[in-house]
């Protein structure tokens, strides 16, 4: 058994791709589980609440408080929170930012706002793209949940919420703070909130240029699973290495 | 009176100001009228059609042809007729691109297309930029009307089509081929058209990286007028110089 307190796991490419269980990591959380470790769940969707993301898993058998799954619009509520507190918000974003929002209090409007927050949004329009790129340009602080290009649904690859972060930036000039993976704010939330030291703490996930420069970007130890994104021959290649190259997270159940 | 033959004017801060007409300029194409010459209007508009924008300019007393009004929807037309002949095409875009497509009998679908064709489009949904993600990923064509970052309206500086094309293009890694100012394709289109020397013609405009860089990448004369975006001085820094800088078009009425 390895000795770390804070096992933060991926969950898509990690814990399962789209709505298959990788049974490896599976196995691995009831192994934690047996030995009296909750891990948890650090995952760049800003669409789904936690609840959700609980239900989710526990479809697949993975049962977990949802204080433990941390996705980047948790993150994005909690620095609104400590950053701007009481400041008006225009949220671009679905159900799982809006809950999160909702969860710290924070004061929306549909008008001009004090601090604009982008995560993906499947009902985006010109209208509210006008509002958020408006207000920025009135001088609002610009948070957007995750930079990623793209994700898949039914039909393919389809836009993420990095590229409409990317509209907003490229019309305004104005760079935005982004609150997912790779950035450390989810793991420092973790860190802050349980108190953890840096070498008691492990990112695990698939995807390189995400999940493991979170962690290296942190400090903290990572490990890099060859189920999902990236193939471990790629990961080889990087100048940063991750601590550890798993081929699945069975390598772990000793 | 000057030796051109095809004087080319930009619209907005050239013409006019928003529904304000520049008078300079309308008493220099009466001007030019009297002599006998119709000038070309150039613009990177692509959500009115050439007949809008004649009436438009109708009211502000200055009359002309359609064909003498090419906005960056006329070139994307003739691009598509020319080098994408009976492809399939997904266009987001108003009323400006779908009569200038229409015209030339460009086949639309509203599935995966050979060519995607963007323009501003305040209708725009998340549906419209999945399946332009989705063609261009597939191997469409990809063709932007302009990349302007934002324009004026009643509440201030919204995002422009440049912007929406910039999703994309993040999205799916790939370059759009741009048809409106700085490239030269609107310029291309009159010299073909009507047959002109590179030396008969002249792009007249306010804005110093669309209007005149077009003229300088079309390797015509330019003159710069001090009625909109940029200042002279600030025009004077540049490293390539218009050939002339006018305070208005009544320098040129003799």
């Amino acid at each position: 058994m390895l000795n770390y307190k804070a096992y933060c796991l991926d969950l898509d490419g990690t814990v399962y791709r789209g709505k298959t269980p990788i049974k490896e990591a599976v196995d691995f959380v009831h192994y934690l589980q047996s030995n009296g470790i909750e891990p948890f769940f650090v995952t760049n969707n800003s669409s789904m609440t936690q609840k959700q993301l609980q239900e989710k898993i526990a479809k697949m058998d993975i049962h977990v408080e949802v204080d433990h799954i941390i996705s980047s619009s948790i993150a994005a509520a909690n620095y609104i929170e400590e950053h701007f507190p009481k400041k008006s918000v225009f949220m671009i974003g679905e159900i799982g930012l809006q809950d999160a929002l909702a969860a710290k209090q924070v004061v929306r409007t549909e008008a001009i706002a004090d601090v604009v927050v982008m995560g993906i949004d499947r009902a985006i329009n010109y209208e509210k793209l006008s509002t958020a790129c408006l207000s920025i340009r009135a001088g609002a602080a610009f948070i957007s949940t995750n930079s990623d290009h793209a994700f898949p649904d039914e039909r393919g690859l389809v836009p993420g919420n990095g590229a409409f972060t990317k509209l907003v930036e490229y019309s305004t000039g104005v760079e935005p703070i982004y609150m997912g993976k790779p950035e450390a704010f989810m793991l420092e939330f973790i860190q802050e909130k349980y108190g953890y030291k840096k070498e008691e703490m492990i990112m695990i996930g698939d995807n390189y240029s995400t999940d493991i420069l979170t962690g290296i970007h942190m400090g903290i130890h990572t490990a890099h699973v060859n189920s999902g994104v990236n193939r471990t021959e790629e990961v080889q290649m990087k100048l940063s290495q991750p601590t550890y190259c798993l081929e699945s997270l069975h390598d772990w159940i000793k």
